[in-house]
């Protein structure tokens, strides 16, 4: 479902605002921005709060670029569910005579993709990708299974006026992956509360409801119907530019055996794993925070600020 | 010219070592790499070393994601020196019959290439770049100009097998920008000078030396004897795997008025500006810290541990 003028209207007038306080630097592509150091400040004491609310549970912390291996990419499904967002890294390999024709057809505007070949990376679709073919290349793993905390920048390529619609932007996930299936579902759990709880901290109150992924074409929406009757995904909402179509600041995913069987990822007992995360779109948080609080963070409920700057 | 067998062997060695180590995490594909919590502390607390040694200049603190746009790119010039460096970003955005044959391509295990078309946005061949075409539409410069502190992943497609030689690492880089060729000479020379002390600082002894860019073909050749013969570009150099060809962990580039003209950068005056950068290559400072302090860092002699950690 499109957005409507009015919302449309609503999410430019707010991207205008964050770019006049000079928290969103423009690039001239709809989605991609440089970031202030206000901004970067907010992001990061966020992401100090998530590892502090979280510091008991001692989960592996490994941390990934934000470009994966092609093949692992290609064996992920992603590309059967959601094409459409994925972006692929190509490259120049030729000679200096086809160098020539490339750079003619850069001067003269036209397309210079057949110049081009595909390259053995692809942009990260989100930040726990690689681990998955990570941990079926590592020991089987033991009956407590693992818990893993990944952050990366990840691309979806959906170009949108929409501040809150980035084409790259972070997120901060964990990833419990075990053999018995309610372990990883306990633990899902455990994570809508304490989730909405880090965000209640912060002074963004938020509810959760079910939830799709954007599934392409006319098989998605089968996917998507099932995605939401087996209540595999949830997130956290937060009215950000309208509280009909509000947005997702934390999403919870339960894949059951998905990334188990699709990368061979067993126990010592040779069962397939169980996998779900939960993941912080940072972006997302610091702008419901600036569209909530205000532009100026110094400005901010004390609450707020003791939360995100317990030091100062 | 191409490592000899024996670099290759040692290099080859580093990279297993780090990797028995659990400090890098391979990905299947050369050059691409997981990081472990331990090396991205180490790489961490290298930024707030180099953050607390810069703090007296108050440069502008700005962050852009790890991609950019690319007509901004397109008219860098990047494509004319570096085109077999350079990362485009493909995605799909065909029809549903289409994505039909985009599945049974990969699942085929054939180039899909076809498929996809260019979008607007290329990675991000070196953390400065974002920053001309913002300064660009940004007010002309006062006399004293601005100086701008940058930080992101790049890539260059340049898969090989030394660990110093990712596809996508960070760069941490300090930009002056001024109407005055002298302002920024000096300040190019003063970060000569500060660099191989932040290293030293870490028990890493650099040498500086001329160098150049590795530009591509015939042309190319001309441009890198120029470059040297300018003197616009120095390293500082560290002999990783190797004495003879030791490894750039900082660049050090005068661009001249290269930037200023290709994008239009101007003083109040109307003059063209002058640009110069200085660049940390972060993976290789972590990298050589390793290579010469040993894989656990708490056994790191107690000066290095106390420039890096100081408040532990």
């Amino acid at each position: 479902m499109a957005d409507s003028p009015a919302l449309v209207a609503a999410q430019e007038q707010f991207r205008d605002e964050l770019i006049a306080h000079g928290l969103l630097i423009p690039s001239g592509v709809p989605g991609l921005y440089g970031r202030s150091h206000i901004f970067e400040d907010v992001i990061e004491r966020f992401d100090d709060l998530i590892t502090a609310s979280a510091k008991d549970d001692k989960a592996e912390r490994i941390r990934f670029p934000p470009v994966i291996n092609r093949a692992h990419f290609e064996h992920s499904q992603y590309l059967k569910s959601m094409p459409q967002l994925a972006g692929a890294v190509h490259s120049f390999a030729g000679t200096p005579a086809e160098h020539e024709k490339l750079l003619q057809l850069v001067h003269e505007g036209q397309d210079w993709t057949g110049c081009l070949k595909m390259t053995d990376v692809v942009l990260t679709p989100a930040a726990c990708y690689p681990l998955y073919p990570m941990l079926a290349e590592q020991a089987a793993l033991g009956p407590e299974g693992r818990l893993m905390d990944v952050y990366s920048y990840c691309f979806r390529h959906e170009p949108s006026p929409d501040p809150a619609r980035m084409q790259i932007f972070r997120m901060r996930e964990f990833v419990r992956v075990a053999p018995d299936p309610g372990q990883v579902r306990v633990w899902r759990d455990l994570w809508l509360e304490r989730g909405l709880g880090i965000l209640a901290a912060i002074g963004l109150d938020c509810s959760t409801a079910p939830a799709n992924d954007q599934f392409f074409g006319r098989g998605g929406r089968m996917l998507a119907v099932n995605q939401r009757d087996q209540q595999l995904k949830f997130e956290a909402v937060y009215p950000m530019t309208s509280t009909e179509r509000p947005t997702a600041l934390l999403s919870f995913n339960y894949h059951q055996d998905h990334f188990g069987t699709l990368y061979g990822i067993k126990s010592r007992e040779g069962a397939v794993v169980h996998t779900a995360c939960v993941g912080f779109g940072m972006e997302r948080v610091a702008l419901a925070l600036f569209k909530t609080h205000g532009f100026h963070t110094n400005a901010w409920p004390t609450s707020v600020r003791q939360s995100l700057w317990p030091s100062a």
